[in-house]
């Protein structure tokens, strides 16, 4: 995201994995908190880049976020207070498209929405709604894609774990995470985890 | 579930879609209000028949998601108080079995512990925690299975998802939810529903 505002972002070849930053937009202090951060953690652990907490700022989220990327390594990076507004436009400016992820937007399982996204083979911003977004959302000069995972009323949190799943195609749960101090060895009981302080 | 105490379920053959229950342990009142709405619903959502609140009564919650049933359609049940220890032997003494999704356990992606669980016809009765949980559950005892969604913390709604997305292999994401008043006509921009009332 650093360079997001200063270079063209090139589209991607067959090689290069393209990037997902997740924008959370209408958090609200307090009552969306745990929400929130729960958002923010399944953006980490499941391939994205990085968050924007678009609109407002919440030192106690971001608190938290730092300190899981802190002690389970790898690189991600947490923003807040930019306006959506902007986050979307720079975002365009530079090559990379926006995704919305709505329970109204074309099913992830019955269209082919996923691979002509994917197809693009450009950077995404991936837009997470709380309460209930603003129309403009739904437009194309927000919008490059409307995404639904099932047209169910469910969870942003749900649907966000779903679409990165199938973007990265599982690719993103056995990755490594870098410079951790702490890591988990998976097993089939109990709980083992390897701390390097 | 009305037919678990009182029948052996026998195990599924190849046309029969194993069910899944998901019990939410460890629900705290007022903190975990949101959360444990999104996990019901993204229970409904993706392909579950029921939820069960354990060890607690939340009204607020019973009534959020079955209202959401009654607009939008399908069978789910909403059960809550039952002791996590009576709702596992029951499961069990009824030919199910139990997974408990938890950060620790077998990586979903990186072993074939999801095979395993198909692959036994049983249907699932799918654990999942809030705050930390007895180490108890990781035991024969408890757990039959013990998967992990990436072996980072992130969000028990988010590993809740991507379990029934895999396990059912999407087709939950398309099924009809019958004698819905709401539907939504999934599209590429905008917001279309239709209503029966």
């Amino acid at each position: 995201m650093e360079n997001s505002k200063q270079t063209i972002k090139p589209r991607k070849d067959e090689t290069d994995m393209q990037e997902i930053v997740v924008l959370r937009w209408g958090h609200r202090l307090q009552r969306d908190a745990r929400l929130t951060t729960h958002v923010a953690l399944t953006a980490r652990a499941l391939g994205a880049s990085g968050f924007l907490l678009s609109d407002i700022t919440d030192e106690k989220i971001k608190e938290a976020v730092e300190k899981v990327t802190r002690s389970w390594g790898g690189k991600f990076f947490f923003e807040m207070g930019t306006s959506w507004r902007g986050a979307v436009s720079d975002w365009k400016a530079t090559g990379g498209i926006v995704v919305h992820l709505t329970a109204y937007g074309e099913n992830i399982q019955a269209s082919n929405v996923l691979e002509r996204i994917r197809n693009l083979r450009k950077d995404v911003l991936l837009v997470v709604g709380s309460q209930k977004v603003p129309r403009e959302f739904f437009s194309k000069n927000v919008s490059d894609f409307n995404v639904s995972i099932g047209n169910q009323p469910h969870s942003e949190c749900a649907a966000l774990a779903v679409f990165l799943d199938r973007f990265f195609e599982g690719k993103e749960l056995v990755k490594g995470f870098g410079n951790a101090k702490i890591r988990i060895i998976p097993q089939e009981r109990g709980k083992k985890t390897v701390v390097n302080r």
